[in-house]
């Protein structure tokens, strides 16, 4: 069964932290009609359908006689909850042994093991947030830097909401007058000023261009910024990489129990990631058999939005340092040339290769670092961005916009031609409807099903 | 800095769920006196200072005007906590970036991040438990089988501690009567009953005997039955162990979201777990220069609690087996004879088999397994255990209870022969301090570190 089709009216229950054996506690999430019933038929303690909303009580999960686990239960009485049900969460010992019985015995009373994203869906389908808002969470909990979590932060804040629901409504209101018209339509009336219309369709279409536009740096911001380290194989790249790494990898082991899964080709930079690209690195093509190898490498690098080309001055001539610069200038991507062990060269050396306006440094002896990354940070010309500006991030949403835009588009070409009321109205009902896309006010099961199936079990 | 001469008065903070990216949401647990102010300081939403315990509170926590997450707060005004201190958990989502940023946000307003199992620290100095039913926290999150739940469930209800307590009450009675008669020494007075301390010296030294013998099934109950298959290469050891580890494996696959870290080589047979050792297999010593590999197996096979061994019809001759058998035997283990590939023997080599008294199975038909299953827990013996008895799991309970005998034998040879009362006290003081060193009437700062270094952080 899909997620949008379930029945909403079962109580579902999940483990809502993540599974694992390090930490001290576990949390399941209880949520529907049933929810609180449901666990004090399990519990022993005080008899929570008699308790407030919003409070805590201690007590034992029991089946039959045995102790499955001492508990704090935590009770929200709907519609005050995530979901706007009734929901309980368990807060047990964190052992996986624990956490089975205890779903397992839940489920045997009557609640069903929740999909991925359904308490999130209920908050949805009940009201308690929107399409947009909903999709956030999921961003909010993806997020690993600064910039990506305060765009994720906003969005779930209804940020974005707030500003397409506002244009909505101007639009809804001028829909509603042209279809009187439409009733009118024997008498010529003209109920929705025309030169007001356009006015608001023009405001509308330059707010949409303008989210649209953002969403190259929403998404960047997001997902990373796309670096390849190119060069010729013991130039230092990984060394370059672990010189980056290793100060990361200091603050973030600064704080006990929040290990990260995997950082190894991640940097974070004044709170924008960046995302290390591997190649082989590029090399010459004269050779035929590795002709292959490099045109891969050159797919690779097309998909950066920047390119580091590392030298070796110890290793590497001008001449042919040069000619492999131009390979990657041919690319058209922003690429920062930088010469590695700097502490090696001579200053006529160094004459020579200004013509590179290269950035010095050695990696091994960590020189020259913080300046790259300063450089970096200016290369995508990302740090004077006002992540509190609305932005869109989602593939999802620049769809619904751009089909929006095309809508408004016809809105306009019919108020300066000859088109009849029910055109028009067709044509800012179908804007309307993409709009609504947006933040769910038009939603269809598919939908639904996409979003939520990408969210985890628990939320 | 050691964790039992830490700072109790500061406000510690650490993660309390496991981390990961697989879930929804994530607790942050906070305690010390000034918890719930300091939450306070960076919690927009109600005034936390002026809440009841037990409340739990919606608001989101910012650093200056940036808001890092959308909370829900969860009140303990001491002394109703677990740690008997002020407490505060804070619901997040599930983002490492936000808990970072959290975590850091409350050490930069003065908490500490706490260290492993500092909370459970915190609630036996004061006085929310004692230190075998701390001890018995640790033992439950770890816990992954019916047996080793019920075994710590009980320990951390008090079950053990009671009954130690009871006794050590009895003790001290004694201890004070005898202490009292050497302020009289010059009147030779007589306050204890020399009989009624003998026949109390003699309840407790049964008593902890009874706990000492039940060490040994404690421990198998809660790591579970080492198990040792032997037999030739090919035979089918792995196809076996996979027959017995698919069905559990199906188990816990029911449970979404709960997925074992692993479970490749322990199987759980109607709650209690056997733990499968890798051997390289029993082989003829004939060969010189394989002799030292037996060796290492037979190290191995010396750790068992049971051995299988296992032998295919269709490639071993019954005298071989029959001699190897005769190797294990040697070690004095329980051990079990199973004939695999039992779809491909004839009558006639059944009627030759019966010697052995054979368990017949076939691993890859799955022939025989529910057969293999109830022998193992017959073989073991702890099917009828009655795991609400109390039981011993602890190696420095036993020893604690170990050192306790040892002292009681002096008290009861000081009684039945001419030993000044001081002498006697001064036994019956050493007993109470082993007694008193299981439940933490007595501890020092290197058994607090031990036992607490062990826990995670958080918890």
């Amino acid at each position: 069964m899909s997620v949008s089709t379930s029945n909403t009216q079962d109580t579902i229950v999940a483990l809502a932290t993540s599974p694992g054996s390090q930490g001290a506690i576990a949390v399941i999430r209880v949520s529907g009609t049933d929810a609180i019933s449901l666990v004090n038929s399990v519990f022993k303690g005080k008899d929570l359908n008699k308790q407030a909303s919003h409070t805590i009580h201690f007590g034992t999960i029991r089946e039959g006689e045995e102790i499955i686990d001492e508990v704090l239960v935590s009770l929200f009485v709907g519609p005050n909850s995530y979901t706007k049900e009734n929901s309980v969460e368990i807060s047990t010992h964190n052992s996986k042994y624990i956490i089975e019985r205890v779903i397992n015995l839940l489920i045997r009373k009557g609640a069903r093991a929740a999909r991925p994203g359904e308490f999130t869906l209920r908050a949805f389908l009940n009201g308690g947030l929107d399409l947009s808002q909903a999709e956030a969470v999921a961003d909010l909990i993806a997020s690993n830097s600064a910039a990506s979590h305060q765009i994720a932060m906003q969005q779930m804040r209804g940020g974005f909401s707030n500003q397409l629901k506002k244009l909505r409504e101007d639009l809804v209101h001028f829909a509603s007058l042209i279809e009187l018209e439409l009733d009118f339509s024997e008498e010529d009336v003209e109920f929705a000023n025309r030169d007001q219309l356009k006015a608001l369709i023009q405001k509308i279409y330059s707010v949409i261009n303008k989210l649209i536009a953002s969403f190259e740096q929403g998404n960047v911001l997001k997902n990373g910024v796309p670096v390849v380290i190119a060069g010729k194989p013991n130039v230092g790249k990984s060394t370059l990489l672990n010189a980056l790494l290793n100060e990361e990898r200091a603050i973030v082991s600064d704080i006990a129990g929040t290990t990260r899964d995997t950082i190894e080709d991640e940097i974070n930079i004044k709170g924008i990631t960046f995302r290390f690209i591997d190649t082989a690195g590029i090399r010459h093509t004269e050779d035929v058999i590795e002709a292959k190898g490099v045109e891969r490498t050159r797919e690779k690098m097309k998909q950066a939005r920047l390119i580091i080309y590392l030298f070796d001055p110890t290793q590497d001539k001008i001449e042919a340092v040069q000619e492999q610069i131009q390979e990657v200038k041919d690319l058209n991507i922003p690429f920062v040339t930088i010469i590695n062990k700097s502490d090696l060269i001579t200053e006529s050396q160094r004459a020579e290769y200004q013509v590179l306006n290269p950035l010095y440094i050695s990696a091994k002896e960590q020189l020259g670092i913080e300046e790259l990354k300063d450089e970096l940070l200016n290369q995508v010309n990302l740090s004077n961005i006002n992540t509190d500006d609305v932005m869109v991030t989602n593939i999802r949403h620049v769809e619904a916009l751009q089909h929006t835009q095309t809508a408004l588009e016809k809105v306009l070409y019919g108020i300066d031609n000859p088109v009849t009321s029910d055109f028009l109205a067709m044509d800012i009902r179908q804007a309307l409807h993409h709009l609504g896309e947006i933040t769910g006010t038009v939603t269809t099961d598919d939908l639904l099903d996409n979003i939520f199936s990408k969210f985890c079990i628990g939320k």
